[in-house]
């Protein structure tokens, strides 16, 4: 059973609520957000607790649990959950694009990757200051310094930042300067995480365990999300399987199903699971008409030369045709890829 | 190396090649197709014999193996294989929609499908008369007289059939019946089949092993292409992974690929790798999106009383709205769903 | 529902039962194998439906289907079911080691081998006289010639003979050369094979499919001992997953548990599993030390000129110490590696 | 390239090394651990590189990195690595048994376990502080209340302690506690845990990934030796395949391939792998046989009351016989299961 208290409900409204769950003989979990205050009721119910608990004083909604998740389903809110980024507004029917260097690697590189992406329809930028590497030997980052290049990247271009945060650590940081946080797809079952970013008022994308499965990676959104931060977007990126030829096997059954299932919107991220720059374009747009809300894309002004992944990024050059795929497969479907507004134009220059 | 004979080379001319072969210390492995007359080199090839094959009267082609396919490559041939299925050419910018049941159970189910299917656009008839099935308590399908319903099915409605063969004794019957021979998933690596399928001048489809990569999949494909059938389509229909959520992972990445590597047609099931109806028109439009030249759609008058299979089969409406968005997908990404030609129209009532 | 039928049951019983089902709205399936008759009943079972069936004549026992295999199941028979193999008994506390090479390559190979693993304590030849393989430019075995090879070297060595069968129509001829016939990993869920093999009255290894789950394994075995032959012994080689460092992944807990649930014994295939000749003797204890009955070892006397899968052949001298190995673990668990008795021994030179 | 410092090198010799690399022309990226300061180099190494820098003060050793990994590796340590876990030697003949509950649940069911797996042959006591649980309404652990329960098991039964840390935060703390830190499964590839898990002075077990490869797994072992722990013992738990009779897939193929190529000793876990407590006496037999060092098991005084895992649990009694199975299978293979010391006996009371 969740029980999700109404906004600006008291502490004395909380605590009254763990005492009567004590002394129903069950264990309270409560976890503050930003926005919400959850109660967990750990063990068997009693007969007519239910209706018990939705008569307290602050409680909003009272659930039972028969998904393990509760706060994504669609049994709890209809949905869709919408975003606004930038010009676009995930969940919406817009199709959302996010493009730019897995990693921040130098000023004019990210300015120039930016402007870009800009030019030819991106609506968010992405870049990575922070960088899980297998080998310890290979290059983790710019950290701040990439952060920093990102802001100017974001004035520059007047696109919003998307990053990814590795830690509970540096949560606060990276929230100082991203528009989006990404988790990434190592850090999907990363716990103590979760539950910090939980606890801040900004929109993440989580991306998929590779080894995860869909109810394992909508159970991590609900940790997010048990902890108040409701604003949460899923990434489909690839899951660990026996075949060798794509780096891993992209699952796009997996977006109509969590898109029926759950109200989140589904981003699909192509660059890194088929880790081919010539598969991008012909994923993009089976993922828009798998009914995907947004896509994620590599893009580097000369991937041959990139620190990192160079082999799945595509130029400027390819990435508006790419887009130009996405536009036209949107329509097909009855969405769109929505175009700048002017006032943003200014900001250009 | 691979040796290809000319059309028409006569016997003597074979037996001069493998002689020679033998000379130079190495095995010949002579498939004799309807069309074709191949000649596998076995061992490693001594300094210049390429060379010296060319010169051999009878030689079409020689070709040294680095990848270990080679006929299906689009080295031998730039390709795309085209192959007629009633009003469609599959290879060509045609998205060719096959549909139908997945097991013949009486005369009026099948042609009952028939004429829905065929009134809502589809080409070609699928329906099994011979189904491989885990257990063997389970329905194991009409056979011959399976066979007879589905030529009864294609002479009302005008559809040619496809229906799968699952032993080399009796593929001469199955041909007799069938438009397109149909190589079942678990079939994928039975190589007795493929050569008496590659012995055969019908053309063929062979569906992807849940347990085949990529490069095994299309080494089948050589397989029977080595044997002198060259009419090969290729059908990715899921592979297993640890998701449950769906029956297996369709691995759409390896649409774009095969068709980047090959010059074969890539067919997708969306029914049998999701194993969910629900999922299966958002896959076909995904399908289509990433470059499938058609899709194979499991359709039931009645999915509920279905022998097998009943909850990934449309409905007939609903397989009406699934052609409609591939029509739309497809003419986004410049292909098109061809209609029926008028003529046929007489064949229907 | 699965009836099985007395011991020699007359037609007219088997018909009566089958007319009695078709009256109560069902569909029967009957598999006629030398040594029993299996009638599977399909449909929904009416009320009381097995009591009236346990009644009529000719019928011996009838088992409502919880699991989807029952004849495999120690439900039916509380087993282990035994296997006689030259000095062994397979499913009893011998630990029955099977070697030999991969491909029949020549009467010296295949001679020299099968007294190497003689000598050092195997007590079944292996050895393919029909192989499959991916690629059809790769060595596909000596066939006939291959069969005739390992029928001399049964008789130098005293050593029956277990060997592969690809196909139906090759059935006949392999049951007149091998002792044991093999089902290979790719042709687990050939249904038509499994049928004919079913039909005869000799011992069958049954390998696992690399993309097999255990209950679709244990399926197959059904099949076989639907159709009457109950001498089938199961074979894990391992399953496709995303590790690349060995060719497959050894599931090694699945003996103990298909050991659990089913009256077969269970043999490992430890060489083509990790296809890495050094991993092979450490699997061998595992596998004994996790219940397994027995193993199944490539030995070839010159591994680097093997034909096909050299790299994990092991020479005879590793054999002898990956027999001592097995030898000292089995004891350990309270099993033995039979020695060859006095009276063979006249055989072996 | 890596340059591993000698022990006791002065800072200004760091800099020195790391204003030459940048000299020529390369990034380098320094870890301080406790015992050993590590330099990789960033970049395509110039010719005659290697050698100058092996000139240079401080350097101990300086070695290509033709494997993604190095200090793991037996071209470094020929190893094996030992570590000392109470009365039993970790890398050694000795077989290492840990055990104990899945969670710390309560001060009675903790110290009755570690009472019942002293008595009957543990080394080490296993038990959860803090639990990585799918669910955020799953039970999360008794945080700092279990680890002062766990002191006290450790004071009554005189055997260390090894549990999980889940976060960089809670490092320090864990560590006043635990003689052997346990890295989760879920935590494999979090490198900013893994970093501050190189940084102190304590044996640690890191568990692979459900969705690593065993390279991948190597590389997160090196992660943590690069910043300066060298004391680590890896740990096979099982990985995601598409098999679903057991909860993961046990890869004991990995235990002799990881002992081939790295001189860490190398743990199972055939409870979280399995999922079936009947199957972990057997998998915990044949981990022995392919050469474990050690194994993980979850002991439970009432399984059937267990917060979390109760049906992989053994009970006391069953735990005794299991550790019976592996004395005797590691006599087989020249190991022992050491016993406990005298002196330590008196601890016991």
């Amino acid at each position: 059973m969740i029980i999700v208290m109404r906004r600006g409900v008291a502490d004395e409204e909380i605590a009254g609520i763990e005492e009567r769950i004590r002394q129903e003989g069950l264990l309270p979990h409560t976890s503050r957000g930003v926005e919400t205050v959850v109660i967990g009721v750990i063990g068997q119910r009693p007969e007519g607790m239910l209706e018990r608990m939705e008569r307290m004083p602050g409680v909003d909604q009272v659930t039972p649990i028969s998904k393990p998740y509760k706060l994504a389903s669609k049994d709890f809110c209809a949905g869709p959950t919408t975003i606004q980024l930038g010009d676009a507004v995930l969940g919406s029917d817009d199709v959302v694009v996010m493009a730019g260097p897995c990693t921040v690697e130098s000023r004019e590189q990210v300015v120039e990757t930016a402007r870009g992406v800009r030019a030819h329809g991106a609506h968010v930028l992405r870049g990575g200051a922070y960088k899980p590497r297998s080998s310890p030997y290979s290059f983790q980052g710019l950290g701040p310094e990439g952060l920093r290049l990102l802001r100017e990247a974001k004035e520059i271009s007047g696109l919003p930042i998307i990053t990814e945060v590795m830690e509970p650590g540096t949560v606060e940081l990276v929230c100082e300067y991203a528009d989006v946080l990404q988790i990434g797809a190592r850090n999907c079952q990363n716990y103590p995480l979760l539950r910090e970013i939980g606890r801040v008022h900004k929109p993440v994308m989580l991306k998929r365990g590779p080894g995860c499965t869909v109810e394992e990676w909508i159970l991590s959104a609900e940790h997010i999300m048990s902890h108040g931060n409701m604003q949460v977007m899923l990434c489909e990126r690839g899951i660990k399987t026996f075949e060798t030829a794509t780096r891993n096997t992209l699952d796009l059954s997996a977006v109509p199903l969590v898109k029926r299932i759950t109200h989140l919107p589904v981003i699909v991220d192509p660059s890194h699971s088929t880790g081919k720059w010539y598969l991008v374009k012909s994923m993009c747009q089976a993922a828009v008409a798998a009914g995907a809300d947004g896509v994620l894309i590599e893009v580097h002004p000369t991937p041959d030369t990139a620190l990192c992944d160079g082999g799945q990024s595509l130029t400027v050059e390819n990435f508006a045709a790419c887009v130009e795929g996405i536009r036209r497969v949107a329509e097909a479907v009855g969405r769109r890829v929505p175009s700048r507004t002017p006032s943003r134009e200014l900001v250009f220059t």
